[in-house]
C-alpha cells in the first residue's frame, strides 16, 4: 500500500483528511456570488482549475479550453492519457518538491474548502442503476418471493441492470422531497394515490463513464474507459415500488431523486485499493471475465440525524461486497451495442454485507420494515420521516491517509399538501 | 373536419403528398456537403428555416438565433405562443395568398427534398418507453403468463413505462444490426452468448416534451407540454428480453437502436384528428383524468421487404387503439417530481388493435413464432431476418388530404461475426 504523498500545504498531510496529495478528486464549486468553476479537492482547499487553465499555468489540452464550464465532461473525453498527464502535472505542483512558482500559481488559485458551494462535479448523460450487490439482492429477494426463490434465476449471470433517470441526479446538500405516487395495500381493492409511505435509501458507488463507445466493448476495455467514482443515494419509495415494478422494472419510486457526492475520485487514486470480486457461483460467460481485480476495498458508512439531533451510525459496509464490478456491468451494458457516451452514471446496486448492521436499504436494515433500527438518540426508524438527514460516507484507507469523497447527503422534506396546488 | 389548405407551392396540394400546408413538420437536413440545417417539410420541398432566421425573414426569437443548431430544441424551449406565432406566419409566407417577397423568401430557401439527407429532428434528452396498448399488453402478456394473468394487476391503474436509452435513438433509414447477448434456452442449463434470433420490431408513436416540469403536473398541463409526434420503432430482441427482464425490466434488448421517422407532426397539425381514449375498465385515479380526447385517429402501417425483393404488408393499425395518451404518460411521469426537460422522448408502447393482422410487433404477429407470417412474396416470417427492411408509416387523413410522418425504416444487418474482434 503506498504512502501518504506530502504536500507543501500542510493540510493535505493531516490523517484526517479526506482529501491528501494521493486524492486529488475532481468537483465543481463557486464563491459567493461567483460563477461555476471546476475545481479539484486538496486538503481545506479547492484549486481553481478553471482559473489555472485560464491563466496557462496548467492545461488539460494545449488548443482548447476544457475547463471553462461548469463540469467536467471535456476533460474526461480528452482520454485516459491527458488524465494521467494532467494528474501527475498538479501532483508535480502540490507535492513538497514544488517549485516557488508553483506554490504561487496554487496559491493564487485557489480558495477555502469551506467558502466554496459544491455544485454537480459532472453533466450526467444517461444514468443506468444496477442490481449486482449479491447479499442485498438475496435480502430483497428472500423478503418479496421467499427464500427459496430468493436470487433471480439470471442473477449469477447477468449483472442487472435498469435503465435510471438522469434528471432526477442530484449533489450532496440538495433536500429530497417526500413523492406522492400510486400506492396500493396489501387488503386495497384499488390503488390510491398518495405520499409515500416507505421512503428509503439505498447505499451505492457510482461509476463516470469517461469515454465512448459505439458497440460491444470487453471488460479491459470498459475498465479504461472508467473515468472516477462518487457515492450515491439512489432513493427509493418502497410502497410505490412494489405495485408498479411489474413486469417493466422500477419507474417513478426511483425518480424523486438520485444524490451524488461532490467529488469525483479518480480511478487512479483508488488504484492501490483494488480488490478482487469474489469466487463464481456460477461461471461466467467468457465476455464478462476480468483479467484485473474489478472492486476496491472501500469502507462505507450509512448515518441519519433525526431533524434536530444528532446522527446515528445505521450501517457499516464495504465495495469489496459487490459481485460484479463496473468495468464488468459496463461490457455487459454495450453487448446489444448500445452507445456509451462521456458523462454517463452507473450505479453499481446497493452495497449489503453479510452482517445485519452491513445492509445498504432501510428496507433490508428493518427486514421490511417489521424489525425497527434503533438510533443512538432512543429513537426508531423503519423507512424514513421527514425531517431525516441521511449521510453516506466512504473512503479508502492507506497507510496513514484516506482518500475520501465528501458528505453524500440529504434532508427529507415532507411531502406537498397539493401536488397539483399552483 | 378542416379541408385542405392550398398553398402557391403546387406539389403542396397533391391528395398523395404527406406534407401539405395544413403539415409543416419539423425537421433537420443536408444537401451534398452542407452543414446540418433546421428544415419544414413542404410539398416536395424542405424550407431552409435556419437560412430564413440567419436572413431576417422568419424568426421564432427576435433577439436571438435559435435554429443555427442541427436540432430543434431550443426553439421547443421557446414555449407554445412561440411555436403557434411561427406556424401561423410561416404558413401566411405559404399560403396561396401569401405576397411575393414571402414567395421570393421560400424559393430562395429552400431545396428539394429529393436531394437533402434527413437526420435527427432533435437532440434526445431521455427516452421513456410505456406500454400503453391493451392489445398489446393482453397479447404478450398470454403468451409469457396465460390469458388468466395477462394483463398485470397494475395495468388498468398505471400507464405502465420504464426509461429506455437515450442514445440508442436513430433517424429512419439508419441500419440495425442484428445484437449480440445473453439468451437462455428452454431446456439450456445455462445461458449463451450468441447473436439473438428473435429480433422483433415495435410500432410506436413518440411524444417529444418541448417544455420542462419540476414537479407533478397535471394532465391538462402535461398536454400543453407535448410539441409534437414522431413514428417510433422499438427494435426488440426478444430472446434476450425473456432471460433479462426479470425482476427490473427490459435492458440490452431494447438498446440497440430505436428508429424515429425524420419528421415531427406538430400537436397544431394534429389537432383535427383528436380521437377518445376509450371507456376506463377500472375507474382512473383523479390524477390521469382528462379534460380533452387525448389520442389521435392516425393510420399506421407496417410493411417488410425481404432483401432484393418487394415490400409487404404485415399490418395496419390506428393510434386510436391506445388505452393511454402521451400526456396522461407524461402527467404520470411526473408524480414523483421526476424533472422532465426539452426533448425527452416518450414511446407510446407498441400500437396493436383487436385484430390478428392489426399487431405492432412480430411477437404477436407470429404469435410468438408458432404462426408464421405469410409475405406477398411467398416468404414467411416468424421475425426478423438478415437484410430484412421494416418500414412504418403513419398519416391522418383529412379532407383531401393527409398529413404524414415520412417512413420510418431500418433494414437488419447480420450480427458480427465476433463483438470483440477490432
Amino acid at each position: 500500500m503506498i504512502k501518504l504523498l506530502t504536500s507543501w500545504l500542510e493540510s493535505a498531510n493531516s490523517a484526517e483528511t479526506l482529501f491528501p496529495l494521493n486524492n486529488l478528486p475532481y468537483g465543481v464549486f463557486s464563491v459567493g456570488d461567483g460563477d461555476l468553476r471546476c475545481g479539484v479537492a486538496i486538503g481545506d482547499r479547492i484549486i481553481d482549475a478553471t482559473g489555472l487553465e485560464a491563466a496557462g499555468l496548467l492545461r488539460a489540452d494545449p488548443q482548447a479550453d476544457v475547463l471553462d464550464a461548469p463540469y467536467w465532461n471535456d476533460f474526461m473525453g480528452l482520454g485516459p492519457k491527458v488524465w494521467s498527464a494532467y494528474r501527475t502535472a498538479l501532483t508535480g505542483m502540490l507535492a513538497e518538491s514544488a517549485d516557488a512558482a508553483a506554490q504561487d500559481a496554487v496559491t493564487t488559485f485557489s480558495v477555502p474548502m469551506a467558502e466554496a458551494v459544491l455544485h454537480l462535479p459532472f453533466r450526467v448523460s444517461e444514468y443506468t442503476d444496477f442490481y449486482a450487490g449479491k447479499h442485498h439482492a438475496t435480502n430483497v429477494g428472500t423478503m418479496f418471493r421467499g427464500a427459496k426463490n430468493a436470487l433471480p434465476e439470471n442473477w449469477l449471470s447477468i449483472p442487472i441492470g435498469y435503465n435510471g433517470r438522469a434528471s432526477s441526479v442530484v449533489v450532496s446538500g440538495t433536500p429530497v422531497r417526500r413523492p406522492w405516487g400510486q400506492i396500493k395495500g396489501a387488503d386495497g381493492e384499488l390503488p390510491v394515490f398518495a405520499p409515500s409511505q416507505r421512503l428509503d435509501l439505498e447505499l451505492e458507488l457510482g461509476a463516470i463513464v469517461g469515454q465512448p463507445s459505439s458497440g460491444p466493448v470487453t471488460v479491459a476495455e470498459a475498465e479504461a474507459m472508467i473515468f472516477g467514482y462518487v457515492l450515491l443515494n439512489d432513493w427509493s419509495a418502497r410502497d410505490i415500488q412494489a405495485w408498479e415494478y411489474q413486469p417493466l422494472g422500477p419507474f417513478q419510486s426511483k425518480a424523486t431523486a438520485t444524490t451524488i457526492s461532490p467529488w469525483i475520485v479518480s480511478k487512479a487514486a483508488l488504484e492501490p485499493f483494488r480488490a478482487p470480486t469474489p469466487p463464481r457461483e456460477r461461471p461466467l460467460l467468457p465476455y464478462l471475465a476480468e483479467a484485473t481485480s474489478g472492486l476496491y476495498d472501500i469502507e462505507l458508512s450509512v448515518a441519519l440525524a433525526p431533524s434536530g439531533m444528532r446522527e446515528s451510525a445505521i450501517a457499516h459496509t464495504n465495495f469489496r461486497e459487490m459481485y460484479y464490478s463496473a468495468a464488468q456491468q459496463l461490457a455487459h451494458h454495450t453487448t446489444s451495442g448500445c452507445p456509451m457516451n462521456v458523462g454517463d452514471l452507473l450505479g453499481s446496486g446497493t452495497i449489503s454485507g453479510r452482517a445485519p448492521d452491513s445492509r445498504g436499504s432501510l428496507l433490508e436494515l428493518s427486514w421490511g420494515g417489521k424489525e425497527p433500527v434503533k438510533l443512538d438518540t432512543g429513537e426508531t426508524r423503519t423507512f424514513l420521516e421527514d425531517g431525516d438527514t441521511l449521510i453516506l460516507r466512504g473512503h479508502a484507507r492507506g497507510n496513514g491517509y484516506r482518500i475520501g469523497f465528501g458528505d453524500c447527503s440529504g434532508t427529507v422534506l415532507p411531502a406537498l399538501e397539493d401536488p397539483y396546488a399552483r
